[in-house]
């Protein structure tokens, strides 16, 4: 902990959460299991019910995924041919920047690394701007909203692009914030099945778009896009608007508790969504690494030293977390 | 039944197998649970552990997708770096084509339609050729080894163009077929979990390919390409090899007892692996339709009228294929 800004144990954490292995390996004192709040992921999820062995041991039927898309644009609030289902949000912004072909893209940072990644493997030249993108002359503007990891909700008009892409893989906890019923022939709209619903193993996301476009994206993942177990879990609970309503409050009263537990550890906080929560302090870094000892794993930034991204623990970790924070306190 | 061939009833069967929505609605008379022998899945599975909740609920670990890579690769025998998991051999076979930005691609057929439609969907012009491609100038040469739907298994070289895509899907039951230990840097190689192991509904493929574009193809989907379902159920069957051998076993012998009842009701058997066998009669749409009112799918082809192809039951529906082969005869 001497240098923990240039810490090699940090490095693997900076790209994404989740990485429980390289944590392991990394803090080999620290006590198991792990408490991973380094994505943000809802820790109470949908009671779903496991897909039938049935269902594995067979393709999944083409009526089967029309109906799970019907149920996820129900949701939506939009109609069902706008509606391609995908494995994951991840695999369906990673389709988009060889579907739409674009040399040219914006994105509005800071944000999930993802977009610009996706787009510069692609071979697209990528500009990272502030918000709103009025001025870019790029062909394609992305944008996440609510954003990642500030939680900052965008207004969102048409910028100069033949395509906006709207990211909205956090909206479930304020669906109001969501463009996708109101949104245009140019507007791309990405929803993410497992961080709100707390199954991102599941690996379900979609794309919402214009009917045209939405069939190109199912075209390119095929038949099948995705498994048996995401056809049963998200069936059900795109259904569920009792579930959706009762989590959202309950997610709110636990960002506001993690809040009061951050702002008691010292931290300021400076964005999020009810999903997760950004804090910063002046030595956040250091804080990574004494939280990680005591096995307790978080979001780091790489080019935001004073920043850590904080997902909600499940309702027996509480405990534990308060006390990590106290004792990883300078 | 009156106009078999152009039966509307047939549309929705000549494009893949397992619509069996399509059939209920097609075929109201038709006995319940239907027998779908329409695509050539192991009907018995490989007996694989169900992901922990636990894994749903939190995003796959990059480790947990390098190991059931390795545990792929050395079932395949081939290096680790070589091998990227996709969801399914088909979102795999979808990507390639937006991946090579290749514009004229040459598609040994019969076979499954799939590639051609995937080239064509990305703006390639396809020409369909029969095998050996060696007269081609196309840049991009898809062969499938053994092929789907009449088991041929070609003599793989090199043919005169940039990329060589080898679709294995079906080489599992004949693993002395694949090419995959020994493809140069411009072969790429398509496998698939689901069908051998007799799970496709967790939708699990890889491509093997020279390290860089392996890497491409796993970029293509992000760090999250496969479920928690498809890594529990492949680390564990790609370990398994004495289940393998014993399966490759059983399969033939199923496969030959498939044969002598097709024989026996007329059927001349033209072809296919031990997972399908492909079976003509002049009248064979009129066999599809009188099978179908029997609750049995099969799968017809809209190109070649006299074929049916017909996957392997499971041990208690024998009888029951037997006596709708005896009764859908002319």
């Amino acid at each position: 902990m001497s240098a923990p800004d240039s810490d090699p144990a940090l490095e693997a954490f900076l790209r994404h959460g989740g990485r429980l292995a390289a944590a392991r390996a990394a803090f080999p004192e620290a006590p198991s299991p792990w408490l991973d709040l380094s994505t943000g992921i809802n820790p109470r999820p949908y009671p779903a019910p496991r897909a039938a062995a049935a269902a594995l041991q067979r393709l999944p039927d083409p009526e089967e995924i029309r109906e799970l898309e019907a149920a996820a644009a129900r949701a939506f609030g939009v109609s069902p041919d706008r509606v391609a289902a995908t494995p994951g949000a991840e695999a369906a912004l990673r389709l988009l920047p060889r579907l739409l072909g674009a040399r040219s893209v914006a994105v509005a940072t800071p944000t999930y690394g993802g977009h610009a990644e996706a787009w510069r493997l692609a071979g697209a030249k990528v500009r990272e701007v502030a918000w709103p993108a009025t001025a870019t002359c790029a062909e394609v503007v992305v944008v996440v909203n609510p954003n990642n990891p500030d939680g900052r909700a965008v207004d969102i008009s048409q910028p100069a692009a033949s395509w906006l892409i709207v990211d909205e893989s956090f909206v479930e906890s304020c669906p109001g914030q969501s463009i996708a019923s109101r949104a245009d022939a140019g507007t791309i709209v990405i929803r993410s099945f497992g961080k709100f619903y707390g199954l991102p193993g599941v690996r379900l996301g979609f794309v919402i778009a214009a009917p045209g476009l939405a069939a190109r994206v199912s075209a390119g993942f095929g038949d099948w896009p995705v498994s048996a177990e995401a056809i049963a879990a998200g069936r059900a609970a795109y259904a569920d608007e009792a579930w959706r309503e009762q989590t959202r409050r309950r997610l709110e009263r636990d960002a506001a508790r993690l809040d009061r537990l951050l702002v008691k550890a010292g931290y300021e906080i400076v964005g999020g969504t009810s999903l997760f929560r950004l804090a910063a302090a002046p030595d956040a870094r250091s804080r990574f690494v004494a939280l990680a000892r005591r096995g307790v794993l978080v979001r780091p930034f790489s080019d935001q030293p004073t920043w850590l991204r904080f997902g909600l623990p499940k309702p027996k970790d509480w405990p534990r977390l308060a006390a990590a924070l106290e004792d990883s306190r300078p």
